[in-house]
């Protein structure tokens, strides 16, 4: 319930995530055989109002929230309450969306294709920097190094498929309090945008707001992540790994905190230095 | 020359690589300002015949070989003699491919998108699994260990934009003698895909077969991996990365030898154990 008593809408969603390991047999140099774990990969053909949308490749451990954070991120939606529910069916592997309005402007919407630098699904529909004029994120937000070391240490602790798999990135959205950071959400996917998808479809059910949390990837930070962290509204955005020169430039124009090659105690901060505290 | 006497075709191409890194200027964790190298990211809109087809987001280090490629792994021309032009043009972001005789079924062939767990370009137009039947790798063909172990030592000993800016992924065609391996093409990009699929053009425009070859690459073993290096009629595809689920069945399906967590003198051999030498 929120403040004023009434239960926050929810669209009907299914609950259903696939295992994501599953062992496969190998060889290694030494001529032993052992049995490995892998991570699951499964299509999932989205369709909204009955029509096909398209096909994502993804690990299935957040099938409705990557689908309603899909739509988000590629703004197909406006908001949660447009979507009446979501289907999932890994019979056919398929997933049903209903919308309460239509997606009236799908055609204009898909008609132009962006693939870009991201792993995952790569294509954001319309203009890839359309709209992001319009971002504005909370100048008077900082983070501190003692936060962001925080953030770095639970991230190393937290259990992920990754350290049993591998071939998945991962994302988290945590809390930016003082000294402490706490992982509120945790996603992985073979693709990384569908991880980041995820936690912003999980960032709407969850009525959660970016402007005082912190966004951690274990992947590049090209233009596309940038892009999504902006909309998202979050300020900071922390990766494990390098940048790209357009990751940069986005960075700069919309005027975030952006942190890379962040592990143990090491980092490059590589622009929005006014937000952070050393 | 082919042994014929005569001059192989070869469409009308640019030369417009692009400078692969850019210093940008960070703070360290020590308060340090320091200058980093960062791999470039740019726009680069296919249009064919004049009609716009989609924008990849590429480093720009190889982008007459990636439009070759990228056209090639999409199924959407069957030879470079159907390819007049490639002309890359960087004021505009664009490159204009002029083709001999029209992309007739392109409207079908783009009808249904495909969203898949590579990085980069992720879309595969069609049916991800269309023709994967027909696909034949030569079952006579063998790796040995002491070659695998040669092309490992040849990777980590190439000079590599990763190296110097990460945030890239490689992939590297590569001879296959008894217990040596020389990198004949080593292509990196933004999007693993790019580099995979300029590696595709390239072999056209060398005119190498896939069958005598190994393909190495950085990323990790997905589906979309899989299907490109068969297409590709490649019948070995070595990954210092690890692999998904599906990756490992459609390995399996076309009968690939493919081995995942290939560094050093470590490495793991998943499918296609019939033509491996230990």
């Amino acid at each position: 319930m929120d403040a004023g008593g009434r239960v926050p809408y929810r669209p009907s969603l299914t609950q259903a995530a696939r295992p994501s390991t599953f062992e496969v047999a190998a060889v290694d140099e030494h001529g032993e055989r052992r049995d490995v774990p892998v991570a699951g990969e499964h299509p999932l053909t989205l369709y909204v109002d009955k029509r096909e949308l398209l096909t994502l490749m993804t690990l299935g451990a957040a099938p409705e929230a990557l689908t309603i954070g899909y739509l988000r991120n590629q703004r197909l939606v406006e908001s949660l309450e447009d979507i009446v529910a979501v289907q999932v069916d890994w019979e056919t592997n398929s997933v049903a969306v209903t919308t309460r309005g239509g997606l009236a402007d799908l055609e204009a919407k898909t008609a132009r294709r962006t693939k870009t630098s991201g792993c995952g699904q790569g294509t954001v529909f319309g203009d890839l920097m359309e709209d992001i004029d319009s971002v504005k994120l909370p100048a008077d937000a900082t983070l501190t190094q003692a936060t962001l070391y925080d953030l770095l240490d639970k991230v190393r602790l937290h259990e992920t498929i990754y350290k049993q798999a591998g071939a998945v990135h991962g994302c988290a959205l945590a809390t930016n309090a003082p000294r402490h950071a706490e992982i509120l959400m945790f996603v992985e996917d073979v693709g990384r945008h569908n991880a980041v998808d995820a936690i912003a479809g999980r960032m709407w059910l969850e009525r959660e707001d970016g402007a005082d949390k912190i966004f951690y990837t274990t992947g590049r930070l090209t233009s596309e992540m940038v892009i999504k962290a902006a909309q998202m509204g979050i300020p900071f955005l922390v990766s494990r790994s390098g940048l790209t020169q357009m990751g940069y430039e986005i960075a700069q124009k919309v005027g975030m905190t952006m942190i890379g090659r962040a592990t143990n105690k090491h980092y490059l901060l590589f622009t929005g230095a006014g937000r952070f505290r050393a």
